[in-house]
């Protein structure tokens, strides 16, 4: 159950099978009786067939809705483009939408229930490993803008969650790694024990066994929800789910977006641990260990030295970050695995000179 | 003081000269040091230099961003276009957006705002007389979609709203009567003696007076703000406010948008007081009433009997209205004066046929 702003909660439901709620859980949690299910082309083939066939004979109207796959759909071109298909088919007010997917179709989706006739229910059925571990829960909702990502959207719990790691059954493992990363952040930043667990499964969880699945997904949902309980709208302690993030985003833009987010973050942690470790606010040895982590799930953590023109366009993109406040870049930073510095008020300022010098020798050797 | 739904509040400033007290209310419940104030061209030219002249030493930066004026600008394409403006100059999710002008401006802006990096705050400044009336206070924003009106939009409460009746010094009395129906309307859902005393300023509030204009804002915020208080997603009571809207809309959309809102919703509560006279739950005359009120303000309140079709194109805009629930258009009736009907959930169904009598014969005969 996750806290919200509003005084209300919401269920996550976490288990192999438990799609198989989806009526009862509607009937209990929504009262629409007109439901539109959006998913992206690719996860409408694989799943979209058994959702439909779930709620046949519930009562309720159910009409499927697509659009194509990919980070290019969280555009306001597609939230506009879905807005005036589901009005079309005649949703109203009364109506509930069915996010079936991954990060991006939760995010689109959520926008378009948060906008829609000033907000309808959404019910959030992620299907990749990173949405069931990280962004199913939280309420944030968004689309891209040609400025940058995420810079229109709204908090916008959902109804409830449903999480059945059976739907992420086909996975290759490299994806599967990605999403881990934000495992990992949330052993870094609250709870050493689980960082631990995380790199003694790492095998069985890039295999997919369902057992540690759920377990990391429970633990993950468990630690993010006690997070957004206290903080839902990201003004105090929330902000700590953004260790790796600042780097890390920067990281990604740079790349032009080639580089997958998962590892753009995972690097930004290590970055960031250095980081702290050269502020003397992260105990010694932290981003190594970090690094040693990132490398049991396959991924690569090594950031090459970068030359001056790379370091001052990666300082450029952490200014454009939504987390700048009076003009300064802020940082989540960690006093060792597991415990996030309070801070002042759980992020900090730090001068770009420290970024730099981190940046330029990003292997830990100090000038 | 206006209850929100997230458990907090904001406070409502009603009187001749508040505008001077924007720095200190700034000061006091924003703590964004980047302002921008957005208005339409109109406004911008009458007021915007007396708002930045006020926030000028103040220590805050402030840009100014003007859109044109009109119904038109609640669009897609001028939400999108001042979202980029505000991110291209610069703005953070530590700025603060100021909405200065009419019902248009506050809406629009207003979803800026509530879509902005996830929700900016914003302070409104409302111009108009029904703004300030009405639409500055609730946190309803939204723009319109090609599939009719306010069908995008988010509940985002202001900051604080800042309503100077010597804003509206200049605007003629036809548009001042415009915005004084929707204080009718408080007055005939909630407030007997307040709908006799409009009647009896009538001429004064049409002069612009400033005492009796301030009188009535007040007492409109005050009856909306409790409404809002008890229900600001618009579940339960404040679905109230809607009293002579589903016909009102559906006549406005019906001419085109060419229909004044104001002379629209005025006739709209004529016709489902009417409605409500014929199903038994109003008190007879009570039409007549408001139509005599309604005059009162210089509006005309007939409707002319209408043809078969024109019955079914009105019958067919109530059926897209948003407040259509499971497939059935509702409407809120009152007793009498003052008294609106607690009914099923303080709206209720009405058979087609009901509806069609009323519209075939709004001046009251029945067959």
């Amino acid at each position: 159950v996750v806290e919200t702003s509003g005084g209300g909660s919401y269920p996550v439901r976490i288990g192999a099978g438990v799609l198989e709620s989806l009526p009862m859980m509607l009937e209990e949690r929504v009262r629409s009786r007109h439901l539109a299910v959006i998913a992206d082309d690719r996860v409408a083939g694989l799943h979209a067939g058994r959702v439909m066939t779930l709620l046949e004979g519930s009562g309720h109207r159910v009409d499927l809705y697509t659009f194509p796959e990919g980070e290019a759909s969280k555009s306001r071109k597609e939230w506009a483009r879905l807005t005036d298909a589901i009005l079309e088919g005649g949703m109203g007010r009364d109506g509930c939408l069915i996010a079936l997917g991954g990060g991006v179709t939760g995010d689109l989706v959520g926008f378009v229930a948060a906008t829609f006739m000033r907000g309808i229910p959404v019910v959030q059925i992620p299907t990749s490993l990173v949405a069931m571990i990280d962004s199913s829960v939280g309420g944030k909702t968004g689309i891209d803008l040609p400025g940058g990502k995420n810079l229109a959207g709204a908090f916008h719990p959902p109804r409830f969650v449903l999480i059945d790691p059976e739907l992420a059954a086909t996975l290759p493992p490299e994806e599967r790694a990605q999403g881990l990363m934000e495992a990992l952040k949330h052993g870094a930043i609250l709870d050493r024990s689980y960082f631990d667990l995380l790199r003694a499964d790492a095998k069985d969880l890039l295999d997919g066994e369902v057992a540690p699945t759920v377990r990391a997904v429970r633990r993950s949902v468990d630690l993010k929800a006690d997070v957004v309980g206290q903080d839902e709208r990201e003004a105090g302690i929330r902000q700590i789910l953004n260790f790796g993030h600042t780097l890390g985003h920067a990281l990604e833009a740079e790349s032009g977006y080639r580089l997958p987010h998962g590892t753009a973050v995972a690097r930004g942690m290590v970055l960031e641990a250095r980081l702290g470790e050269r502020l003397g606010v992260t105990r010694p040895a932290t981003a190594d260990r970090i690094a040693a982590a990132v490398r049991d799930f396959g991924i690569d953590p090594t950031v090459e030295p970068l030359g001056r023109d790379e370091v001052d366009r990666i300082l450029r993109h952490t200014e454009r970050d939504k987390k700048v406040r009076d003009g300064a870049t802020r940082y989540v930073l960690i006093e060792e695995i597991g415990v996030a510095s309070p801070a002042d008020g759980w992020s900090r300022v730090v001068g770009s000179r420290e970024v730099e010098a981190v940046l330029s020798f990003p292997g830990g050797e100090t000038v």
